[in-house]
């Protein structure tokens, strides 16, 4: 039995999926590909533009099968376009490919197979819409706890805020963790964080709907977002500078 | 006298300068700009792509006077491609340019005018390179203290190890400054952080002569990087996995 030379397997940020906001190595890497593999969601906003690919989807949940597809398919030689929205090194799909790949590496597939290829995180897209919030340190956190404690957040929340940091919220809200947003709000301000705070937020970054909307602290904490939102708080400094959300880096204007 | 109707300012992160790892938005709007404004060393990245183009520059330490170029371009009614390495909005242009805007709206122009695009900052690009060191809650602190006082840089670099943040250090080094990494591993071991805590650091992140290295912190303290140079801290349980520093989101694998 002659064993079959492995494929590569690209894990792709592909931005907020508009083929503008893609970087040119994302989309050469999916049209090179043999089969693209992504979450149903990511795969419906590219397979109308690569229409003679194999696609494979696994839904919400199914993360770990999905790696474990990919390395199905290269095993079998095919060169793999694993997708991810925004950056796949952001809380995205490169992490548990390397955790699985040592299961692997005894088929054949080496570390030089996985090739990372970055992209635009809704931290930056969003920031670009909102103005310039993240224009100095900060810090990126998700408040989803399916994955992580929630006293671990908790504990990051308090400390972006002593450490006087921008922050980026992800995941802020979902059908059964509609308070999130308001719970870490209260953190953030029980740590110190003025109730005038310059924030904002950013729907449907780089789709259809963009819609940011700026506003304080006190106001995000009565705010209902959606999944499909990303929030910023700024910094003690941080200002609204006609409408725009502005954290300075301190040239002398 | 004839107001001539303001040309759009056009904030580009053009990520780390090929072609390749620029998002198609960032270059057809420097294909479509009058002129294209930028820091030396950026515009000569892009010179010989765009040749019929007007250029103008600005060294280091000039950048307010290169933000007040574009204004003035923008008021003869060029269109202005006004290019930043990575992403205009992670210590780029972006904050300067909302900053100096209030200046020239009695002369016509908006914050509508200024439109930013987001690129592939070093965090993100340099992560790729090393694996997946910010899969999970990260910060990003720059080192540089010309702008910002040392002891705000010392609050961040000690609450981002309170947090148990993976961390990306942008300007770690520079001639002036070359044992401020030294200084700043130092101030994360007294906040916690284990010696052989997981680290990383890529040089030239997308150009000739990409180098990266996974170390320990105890290692990173001893080793001297240059102003190209990208460093990664992971966060307490990162890895070391075949090679990559890995930062896990938390999967049952």
């Amino acid at each position: 039995m002659v064993n079959k030379r492995p494929g590569n397997i690209f894990i792709i940020g592909i931005g907020p999926g508009d083929r503008a906001m893609m970087t040119d190595e994302a989309f050469t890497a999916m049209e090179d590909a043999d089969v693209i593999v992504g979450y149903t969601v990511y795969i419906d906003l590219v397979r109308n533009v690569f229409t003679d690919k194999r696609f494979f989807t696994t839904p919400m949940r199914q993360e770990v099968e999905r790696c474990r597809a990919c390395f199905d398919f290269a095993l079998e030689g095919d060169n793999v376009a694993f997708i991810c929205s925004g950056d796949a090194g952001v809380y995205g799909m490169a992490a548990p490919m390397y955790e699985l790949l040592p299961e692997y590496l005894n088929r054949g597939i080496t570390a030089d197979n996985l090739i990372v290829i970055p992209g635009v995180t809704a931290a930056i897209s969003g920031a670009a819409v909102l103005g310039a919030p993240i224009n100095h340190d900060f810090c990126v956190i998700s408040l989803s706890d399916l994955l992580t404690p929630w006293e671990i957040i908790e504990k990051r929340l308090m400390a972006a805020i002593n450490g006087d940091f921008a922050i980026v919220l992800y995941n802020p809200s979902s059908k059964k963790r509609n308070d999130y947003l308001k719970k870490a709000c209260d953190i953030m301000l029980s740590a110190g964080a003025g109730e005038d705070r310059a924030c904002g937020y950013v729907e449907n970054i780089g789709r259809e709907g963009t819609k940011s909307t700026v506003c304080t602290l006190k106001e995000l904490k009565d705010t209902q977002v959606n999944m499909f939102t990303t929030v910023f708080i700024g910094n003690s400094k941080s200002e609204v500078i006609n409408g725009k959300l502005v954290t300075k880096r301190g040239y002398k204007i």
